[in-house]
């Protein structure tokens, strides 16, 4: 796990050398075939790229768009009205059963199916009429971390490439990821944390998917109840199982996600929560937050790809300070099955 | 609370002999309109009625259907193109900005908006095209209780009325609600859980939904770190957390979702985790699940209507049990104003 996350810069920078000519090239189907509603499908991490997409969808191309039940599919049978809709499954391995009898009775149902995965010889590639390689190079930890940031930086490609775009903006991202590997320390923060039970992490818009993210490696490697808001859903309910004694990690993109989590870091401020600020430093200072995690400036929406990187160490070093395996975490396989 | 709670078999027979006539005309004018595309917006509880409204929409019209990331309207300024896309806001008030401001938005991208509120009178019923009134009669206590079910039932009888039926399915839900007050006894979990820090709750397809509101209540009123997922996502990650000392609420309905959630039910049990089912009694003796909240059988879609209930008694008593108010849970308000 500590060597894919690490690996991440060369892995970015790959991708836009070899993929993005791809990904340009499937951009254009979808233009041509000009879908109205785009539903995503995956699991897992690969579900928190997938949000990430969303966010993209409705904020650049101004689609509706919304995320698979896979149930209603293939549990429930229903017969969907699919023509004008772009199925997009996201999957590393691209080998989940629900996946992929889902993206062919997509298919069959009428919609244009697309899937990005790791994989190009996988069952789900080969189910869908377009694919994106995500070339994340071979995955061995359990726990996704190089795959899931290539996912990102392959949606966010897909999307600029499909509103017009050439790719460039997303040409520093392999370098600030570089940079916060080489200036975040997360030791100090890990060892705050050796006894921690339960812990919430939230975001807003672009960052919502990497607070999930990031409380979903918490729980597969270091087995801590950790909680995912949208910081305006903490406020519908949540909010009240926070006290002093339940640490709060808020992932603030710059820009308007971080000003839209500004009622939420006064209200943790009120409710003297320990918070780690994972962003801009002038917010982590404002709210005088108890710890923060630096990320360099950039464009929001290219935020979370980088934002993820200080939290998957952070759940690296708790799972090692507590004697887990963070490469092996009980009960899981790299490969999951669900139907 | 508790008195809001055992309201419920009243206020949906109530809503069944006044509301339904509303419904059926507001279901008759979205059939004019033919949408091919419902997007879905709600916060906190009224979030889980549209996220069940969801799998209606998919199963029993076809058609695809997304929850909105009211952000991407309200906060990034999207302009969506939103024509033949039918936007429904659900709110137990109508009156949080966020909503109200999204679902104007929605109707100039070109949306048919339709609000389902207990307030005809409130600024969200007056921002859109179309409104269902729920007829809960007013709520007092923080954690909704009785406006859930009565959302729940409006939804489950407009998608009804949208796909031809005329609402008779629904008739024995009230009935159903005050069989399980009845005999439903939680004192024993409740006494279970009562130095219980954290729990998960699991449900699939239509079960889910209950799954994530059963959880919202227990952090409401009894400040658990309650953790919803769907049994399918659980297995991808969140599985690793599970041990014997972390007990397990698993939701399901008779039919597909409690077929879909057997390798779950494996799992637990393999994990020797704590396991709490609600639902059927064949699938409680299968399993060897720890206790057992049975619930009558009935028609899969109508059963979340019902099955919520034990579990909100459950967060009542398990509150009142650890000297907390469940009627006001610390640091929240009835009204939640987010943006």
């Amino acid at each position: 796990m500590a060597a894919e996350i690490d690996e991440q810069p060369a892995v970015l920078a790959n991708q836009q050398a070899v993929a993005l000519g791809g990904i340009r090239s499937v951009a254009q189907k979808i233009r041509d075939a000009d879908p109205r509603f785009v539903v995503l499908a995956a699991r897992g991490t690969s579900d928190h790229a997938a949000l990430f997409a969303k966010y993209l969808v409705e904020v650049r191309l101004g689609l509706p768009c919304g995320l698979a039940s896979p149930s209603t599919l293939t549990g429930y049978h229903a017969h969907p009205r699919f023509d004008r809709v772009l199925w997009v499954s996201v999957s590393q391995s691209g080998a989940s059963p629900d996946l992929v009898e889902s993206t062919a009775a997509a298919a069959s149902a009428g919609a244009l199916t697309l899937a990005v995965t790791n994989d190009p010889a996988s069952a789900l590639a080969s189910a869908s009429h377009l694919h994106v390689d995500i070339h994340a190079g071979r995955e061995l930890s359990v726990a996704a971390t190089k795959t899931y940031t290539a996912q990102r930086q392959a949606m966010w490609l897909l999307v600029d490439a499909w509103a017009g775009g050439d790719g460039a903006g997303a040409a520093n991202v392999p370098e600030s990821i570089r940079r916060v590997l080489e200036t975040c320390d997360v030791g100090a923060l890990a060892a705050r944390y050796r006894f921690v039970d339960r812990v919430v992490t939230v975001g807003r818009g672009f960052s919502y998917p990497t607070a999930r993210e990031s409380a979903l490696k918490l729980m597969e490697t270091s087995y801590l109840a950790a909680h995912a808001f949208s910081g305006a859903d903490l406020l519908h309910g949540p909010l009240a199982m926070i006290d002093e004694d339940r640490p709060v990690i808020v992932v603030t993109p710059a820009g308007i996600g971080g000003d839209l989590l500004r009622p939420v870091l006064a209200r943790l401020r009120d409710r003297q929560a320990d918070t780690c600020l994972v962003g801009d430093r002038d917010l982590a200072e404002e709210y005088r937050v108890t710890t923060h995690l630096p990320i360099p400036p950039m464009e929001e929406s290219l935020s979370p790809i980088v934002q993820i990187v200080p939290l998957q160490r952070l759940a690296h070093h708790l799972a090692v300070a507590r004697h887990h395996d963070p490469d092996q975490p009980r009960g899981l396989s790299k490969v999951t099955e669900t139907r």
